[in-house]
C-alpha cells in the first residue's frame, strides 16, 4: 500500500465534512473560509511512540488522544474547533493499528465537528504532530495572562487520575481493577472542555489546559498574569478511584504534579461569579473552586486549613529536556 | 536546559512578528486575524532524519528546508505566507544545532515576512513538522484540477538538480566538485516560488509543485483534472550542472523522476498567454513552456521530435510505503 492509498483508504472517506472547507485533502494545501467576525486560534501537539504512549497504548487511544490533546489547547482559548492537519510518521503500514487509529481519530472529529484537511505520511519512527485550528469571537479569546488578585481560581473535573494510570503502569503503584479501569479511560480517552471553554469566554480572567499537572500549568497562568495563588489543597477535586487508592497527601500530589489531565484552570473575578454560576448551572459538571489569586508574582501558596501545606514531592510537572 | 528555556533561546528573541498575529508563542494557543476579503490556506510537511536528510545535512539547511518546502505548497495555491507552526522532535538538546537550525529556519521566516507562532518541542528521534498558513484573495486559488486540454504545461527553474545531488552523495553519480556545489545548494537551500505562484493567480488553469518528480506530481493534475498531457523531452529545462555531468537521457529521467525540485508546475489556457507572457516579462526567471494538455485522461505521453520517448526509467517519483 503505498502512501495515496493509504490516505485514500484510512483517512478520506466518511470522515466529517464542513461547509467552510473550500478545499480538503488532496490539493497541496487546504483552503478554508475564515467567518469575518472570528479569530483563527491554532494549537500543535506531537505524541512520540515510546515518550507519550507505548506499545500497549490501543492504537484507538492514540488517535482519541493526539487529536484531544491539541483541542484541549483550543477549549483553553474558549475556541470552536473546526480543521485538524495530521503528520503520521509511521515505521511501517501496519493496516489493524492504522484502522484504529484512524477511528479513534475520526470519532473525536465527527463529535466535536473538525474535518480533517490534510497532513503528511512519511516513513520512519512512529511519531504524530496534529495542528488543530478553531474559531472564536473576535476579541473573545481566552488568556493565560489576564488573572487579577482576588480572582477565584477553580478547575473542571477530577485531577490526578491519568498520572495514577501512568504510574501503575509503570508498576508504581498497585489499584484495583475497577479503579484501574477508571483512570486508564481517563489516560487513554481524555475530554477537551470544548463547551467550558466557550462558556468561560465572558466570564474568565484567564485560563489555560492541564497537560503538565496543576502546579506547573498554573505557574503559567500566575507568570503570565504577573500574580501568585494560594491554593487550598483540601479543595482539589479527586475521584473515587484516586482517593480509595492512595493515602491523603498521595492523592495531593498526584492531583497537583501528574500530568495527562486535560482540564481546565481558569480564573474568575469577584465581579462575574454571579453570571459564572448561572452559567455554569446548565453544566453538566461544575468546576471546583481551589483558592485565589494574590498580589504576590509568581508565588504559588499551598495551604491546608489555612496553614502552609509542606507536602509537595520534589516532581513538580513534566518538562521535556528538564 | 529546559523545554521553556529551548524555546526562548533558539526561537523566540528577534524573530520575525507580523501585525496580523494577535497572541503568538507563549500561550495555549496561537490567534491571528484573518482579513475578510482572504482565505486561509494550510499546508504540512514533515522531515524524518535518515529518511528526508541524514546526518550530513548542515542543520541550517534543514532548517531552511521544513520551512521551504511548505511556501512551496503554498506557492502552488498562489498564496502568500504568514505563519509558521513548528513541531520540534530532538533525542536531546544539542545547543550547537539548535543554533544553526533555528539560523536556516528565522533566515526563511524573514525573507518570507512569515512569523512563527507556536508548535510543539519533545523528545525522541529527530523529526521535524511544520505546518504553513497562508492568505490567498478569495476565489482566486491555485488548483490542481482545472487543467483543459490545450493549455499549455510549464516548468519554472530548472529540473533534477537535488536529485543528482543526492545521488552522487549516495554514490550513484560522480560530478566535478564545482557542479556539486550548485546542485547540494539545490539539494539544501530549495527556493519556494512564492513570487511566481502569486502572479500566476490570474492566469494559470492548474498547479502543483514539485516535491516528487515532474513525472509523478503532473500525474496528479491530470488525474484531478481528468486531462493527459503530452511533454517533449527535449523542452525539459536543465541546469548545466545537470547536463554536463550525465548523458542526456540520464538528464531526461532525473528532471522527470527525482524529487526535490520544489519548482512549479502549472497549465496556462491559450487565451490567457498574452496576460501570462505580459507577467513574466517582470519575472526574473522565465518559466519554460515543456508541453501541452491533451483530451485523453491520465495519459502521459513523453516525446522527442514528436515521436513517443522511451527512455523512462521505472522509477516514477517518490511514494513513502510504495
Amino acid at each position: 500500500m503505498g502512501e495515496f492509498d493509504l490516505i485514500d483508504t484510512f483517512f478520506t472517506h466518511r470522515w466529517p465534512a464542513r461547509d467552510d472547507v473550500a478545499l480538503g485533502v488532496g490539493d497541496d494545501a487546504a483552503v478554508l473560509n475564515v467567518p469575518s467576525d472570528s479569530q483563527l486560534v491554532i494549537a500543535t501537539d506531537t505524541m512520540v511512540s515510546g515518550v507519550h504512549f507505548d506499545e500497549q497504548t490501543p492504537a484507538r487511544a492514540v488517535g482519541h488522544k493526539i487529536a484531544a490533546v491539541n483541542l484541549s489547547d483550543l477549549a483553553a482559548m474558549g475556541a470552536e474547533p473546526t480543521w485538524l492537519s495530521l503528520a503520521l510518521t509511521l515505521p511501517e503500514v501496519d493496516e489493524e493499528w492504522l484502522t484504529s487509529f484512524s477511528h479513534g481519530l475520526r470519532e473525536i472529529c465527527e463529535y466535536y465537528d473538525c474535518q480533517l484537511i490534510g497532513g503528511d505520511t512519511t516513513k520512519g519512527p512512529l511519531t504524530l504532530t496534529l495542528t488543530a485550528h478553531g474559531l472564536v469571537p473576535r476579541g473573545q479569546v481566552l488568556r493565560r495572562d489576564g488573572a487579577k488578585p482576588g480572582d477565584w481560581v477553580y478547575v473542571s473535573g477530577t485531577l490526578g487520575d491519568a498520572g495514577l494510570a501512568l504510574a501503575c503502569q509503570q508498576h508504581q503503584q498497585s489499584i484495583s481493577d475497577s479503579h484501574y479501569r477508571r483512570v486508564l479511560e481517563r489516560l487513554y480517552f481524555p475530554s477537551p472542555r470544548i463547551a467550558l471553554g466557550q462558556n468561560l469566554r465572558d466570564v474568565a480572567s484567564s485560563a489555560i489546559d492541564l497537560s503538565d499537572g496543576l502546579y506547573s500549568d498554573l505557574g503559567h497562568i500566575l507568570k503570565s498574569s504577573q500574580v501568585g495563588a494560594r491554593i487550598d489543597v483540601d479543595e482539589l477535586p479527586l475521584s473515587l478511584a484516586l482517593t480509595e487508592s492512595v493515602d491523603a497527601d498521595t492523592a495531593i500530589n498526584f492531583a497537583l504534579t501528574s500530568g495527562d489531565d486535560y482540564e481546565l484552570c481558569f480564573t474568575v473575578p469577584e465581579s462575574k461569579r454571579g453570571v459564572f454560576d448561572t452559567v455554569m448551572a446548565r453544566h453538566p459538571a461544575k468546576p471546583t473552586c481551589i483558592g485565589r489569586i494574590t498580589n504576590q508574582p509568581e508565588k504559588l501558596r499551598l495551604e491546608r486549613e489555612g496553614e502552609p501545606w509542606q507536602g509537595l514531592d520534589k516532581q513538580h510537572g513534566y518538562d521535556h529536556f528538564g
